[in-house]
């Protein structure tokens, strides 16, 4: 499985990603999940995505062909789409076409292929906006009642959020918010694995403002996690029922 | 849905489940989940249900039938199986056939039933065991290295007790941890609901040391509730990134 949470908040976006992708227990591998489209300054698209990797790979491939296909062809190119809106129907409909076309194959073994996708982003002049796009095409989005999206195994790492995150939130703590929801994703499902990928998008910067592997091992994850098993333990501790 | 959590600890079990039950979202209704068979001093079972409810309550009414029958019939009965083995059979063959009549039944519509179970107890001179009966009547049982089962909605709630819970956990601090475990679940799932039913069962004393049921408004459980979001704010605001 996988787990992805984007945040949109008033300051920004923040989006996680984790990179662990299997085909049964006995065959893990390390993929990226997130994925950028970029026109710096002028637009900025973050893709993250969870399901089959034969689905989300060729979906991913076809935005990227159209999105570089030159001026005049690609219709579909999601850097020249009139509006985030418009951007989340063209995923949609390469993410149901590219579905379909797989479970087609899949159906003489009675399997179906699915794959969701968040997709986070702003072109100049326009407003900052997440969806959520399911298999079938149609899609979600984020709005200040609920300020997060997540796909894969979600339920894990919601209740942190559900406390902490609201379109106030600052951006500082919108990233520890995420990476805390992550660790508790990481800690109870083996499905989702290190390494992560962080990346931040300030409100009409246009282009990803910060971007960041974190890899197994890394110090500052690692005391972060740390420091947040002792205040759980020390909260506990405290508690009297 | 449905939020069920055994601890099976040195001093004994904790146990803890919801009692919402829901036909859609539209039909939501309190049946109680959890179940005691018990001859005090020589043995105590209890049971806590989750899945479909016209399966779960024909099974735990046959298992009733089958534990007050007269000496001599009912080979079924839990109260007199020689074990707690035997009881976790018994429990499973009997979810096993009325999941699979259901079934049968439901065929028609195109629609399965199914249930999954805790099972835990002791009788006089045996071990404390719990099992987890799976609806195909299958089962595994909580050892050391994992000391807790959990059925229903169980990922919301699985992270607290991946940190806190270990054998050695007091049974006062195992009832804590499943009751922040519900807590979460409660927060972040409307399919689980309010009011709760808490029973320990101290090792040796054969019968249900002590029950609780807390309701919706109980000021107890909302001052714990309120005392862990508050150390998970102050956790959350004291960890840098």
């Amino acid at each position: 499985m996988t787990y992805c949470v984007g945040l949109l908040l008033q300051e920004g976006m923040v989006l996680l990603s984790d990179t662990r992708t299997n085909a049964g227990v006995d065959n893990i591998a390390t993929y990226r999940k997130m994925f950028t489209f970029e026109d710096p300054g002028e637009r900025v698209i973050v893709i993250m995505t969870a399901g089959s990797l034969s689905v989300t790979q060729t979906a991913i491939a076809r935005l990227r062909e159209a999105a570089e296909s030159p001026e005049g062809e690609g219709a579909d190119s999601i850097l020249r789409a009139n509006s985030m809106l418009a951007v989340a129907e063209i995923v949609g409909r390469t993410l149901s076409d590219v579905s379909a076309e797989i479970t087609d194959k899949m159906n003489r073994m009675k399997q179906a292929a699915t794959a969701s996708m968040i997709v986070a982003g702003q072109r100049r002049g326009g407003a900052m906006r997440m969806f959520l796009v399911y298999p079938e095409g149609n899609f979600i989005e984020a709005i200040e009642d609920t300020p997060y999206l997540q796909i894969g195994e979600h339920k894990y790492g919601k209740p942190i959020l559900d406390r902490v995150v609201t379109p106030a939130t600052s951006l500082v703590d919108g990233q520890k918010a995420v990476l805390l929801s992550m660790d508790s994703t990481l800690r109870s499902n083996l499905s989702v694995g290190m390494p992560l990928d962080l990346a931040v998008i300030r409100r009409d910067d246009c282009r990803v403002s910060d971007r960041r592997r974190i890899e197994a091992g890394d110090p500052q994850f690692a005391q972060m996690s740390e420091a947040w098993s002792d205040a759980l333990r020390d909260g506990f501790t405290r508690i009297r029922i």
